[in-house]
């Protein structure tokens, strides 16, 4: 007998069936958030590639082609194989690798899909270059510039002439443009601070790329761009092509920024949970805390009732490996005893790294689960 | 052809060549820590439960009953299959859980090992003695006292006398005991301080253990302590069982601690990483984030080159979602573009929950991976 854990749901489930923790997406709520999307790209010229590192499900990125995408962005080589395997046929590393290991996956994925890298340094566009001489193989490199997250990316017009130098004399690869990333850009709470740090950094890609032009080398592609963020890429005209990832989700970070334009996203993406200790008065213990939440931007900003109407109004206020602490404070609520096996649906306060503490979505309409998604790219980091 | 990444290591790879980020295991330094908790608690006549959330494999599991673990502890049900499946015969789940889905679990693992679970709340207890009848399986019970953690566990003598009649009605549940942890006292830097809430914690599971003699009923096991606390625990005389967990590894945050007793502990677990990026003066980026890299407990506190001798001092300054900053500040080494592509250790700021985010263990000895561990409950929290 195979002694493996039951599964958390099945396909035709009740939703208060659901075994918890579980990861959960209201699909109402994301399909609204990917037709936004789709449709304010499209009707402005620019080319959507959403940012696979969000939710790593090749489930996913199948819905966003269909949408329009033009392919995904993955942050990382091995990321990129499950998508590759279920017949992406564009895909973008959006970041920089060094080292034989990396080299071989960008090789060896380059012979399935068309792909794209970035790069900032030369030894690493010579060693890409020379592994895909060899293994017949070509590759699209992007020359990051520091749009102004002062991390990864060129920060200079002669660094910048330098790679590009570096690349076009390599025969496999070919120098395809920019990426110019400002991660920092997309978090600002207040929308007009967020358009500003928005166009200083299409201005910086805009001057590389123009620098680039000024020596006769055109930049097919100028990529950039996130959730908090991408109304403003768009309208620059810098952009060729988006990068969002979040905006399917949503999540608590995101989720308490001004979004004053015309995108307005709903939270698709939710943790259910089950209270599974009420001893003390006034709290209560749900069985989701740090293995099945991730905390760096917050802890879940709101709980909601799965099935009950009136009951207290309670507080995520601390995350423990395995436990969830609730406050529930007030004058009819300090026995909570009557809590016990009552479920919650907490919103992530940051969607990325939650989504790979998980092996699967459950997704839901109304209260019923219609589709159980691999987040087949989870945990693949290299 | 099946596209899937390659493998980050193989037995007899040089360190050296070991994919990143990796999650390693100093195995000099693993055996020293088995070895003396395994020591300890026998010459002080304590059973060893090692809580094995914290490594989440049944390879360690092995090693540690080998060396004398009566079984292990789990958090979580789920956890509890892979253990169970790889022939461990003792499992203690030190942790309430309501609802169907957890009590037919609880169910299935007790046809195949010893189950013992914990609970704080009679409706708990009578929807497990039923399904346990049921199935015709005993399951043992140790009643959760609140020693001090203001989490799970009943807070008063008549609480604990209610629930241990409730487990005594159940004729398919056997009243184990009771289990007494107090998690905020592992983590109190100041050795003294940390003896004093260790004492107190004690103290007030051996009220409740005099309470329930009083009635007329013995507690076989009084479980509970962990890594911080384990030496005092020991010493008290009231625990039957410990339950460390963090000692076969280390992490920043129980590295920070103050040992002043005869207990001393190694750093075990590495997180092997890139540098990836160095386009600006002062700084460069690894390929190491959140994702494989758990913050909730600290950054980071030293970073340590793998090969090299005389690279400048680096601090890991932030963790984005898939890259770490570090900052490398000091008049020899504001260019620090030589430093790409070479590796680095970062001990994790807190074991458990980056444990969660790998699969697999790369075991090294000196420069040579010896042995590659499944991670084999990795994600399972329910």
């Amino acid at each position: 007998m195979k002694l493996v854990p039951p599964p958390a749901a099945r396909v035709g489930d009740a939703l208060s069936a659901v075994a918890t923790p579980s990861l959960l997406i209201d699909l109402d709520a994301f399909d609204a958030n990917l037709a936004a999307m789709a449709a304010f790209v499209a009707r402005n010229g620019v080319a959507l590639r959403p940012h696979a590192k969000a939710h790593k499900s090749s489930a996913i990125a199948r819905r966003q082609i269909e949408a329009g995408a033009a392919g995904v962005c993955c942050q990382k080589l091995s990321e990129a194989y499950p998508f590759a395997a279920a017949g992406v046929e564009s895909i973008h590393i959006s970041n920089e690798f060094v080292g034989a290991d990396k080299v071989a996956m960008a090789v060896e994925l380059a012979a399935h899909v068309r792909l794209s890298v970035c790069a900032d340094a030369i030894p690493q566009v010579e060693a890409l270059g020379a592994a895909a001489l060899r293994a017949g193989v070509k590759i699209d490199v992007l020359a990051e510039v520091d749009a102004g997250q002062r991390r990864c990316g060129v920060t200079s017009e002669d660094a910048l002439l330098s790679l590009a130098d570096a690349i076009a004399a390599q025969p496999a690869l070919r120098f395809a443009g920019i990426q110019a990333y400002h991660g920092g850009a997309q978090h600002i709470a207040d929308w007009q601070a967020r358009k500003t740090e928005a166009g200083r950094a299409a201005d910086r890609a805009a001057h590389f790329v123009r620098t680039l032009e000024a020596r006769g080398i055109q930049s097919a592609i100028v990529t950039g761009g996130g959730t908090g963020t991408v109304e403003f890429d768009v309208a620059s005209g810098v952009y060729t092509e988006v990068q969002p990832g979040s905006y399917v989700f949503m999540d608590g970070d995101y989720g308490s920024l001004a979004y004053d334009g015309e995108l307005q996203w709903r939270h698709s993406l939710f943790v259910l949970s089950t209270i599974m200790s009420a001893a003390r008065p006034g709290m209560a213990v749900c069985d989701v805390g740090l293995k099945g939440l991730a905390v760096d931007s917050g802890l879940p900003r709101s709980v909601h009732w799965l099935d009950a109407a009136d009951e207290p109004v309670l507080t995520y206020s601390a995350a423990n490996d395995e436990h969830g602490m609730l406050n529930a404070k007030g004058a009819p609520h300090d026995d909570t005893s009557a809590l016990l096996g009552k479920r919650i649906l907490l919103p992530p306060g940051h969607c990325d790294p939650t989504v790979n503490l998980y092996d699967e979505y459950v997704c839901y309409r109304g209260e019923q689960v219609v589709d159980i998604w691999s987040i087949d790219a989870r945990g693949l980091s290299r």
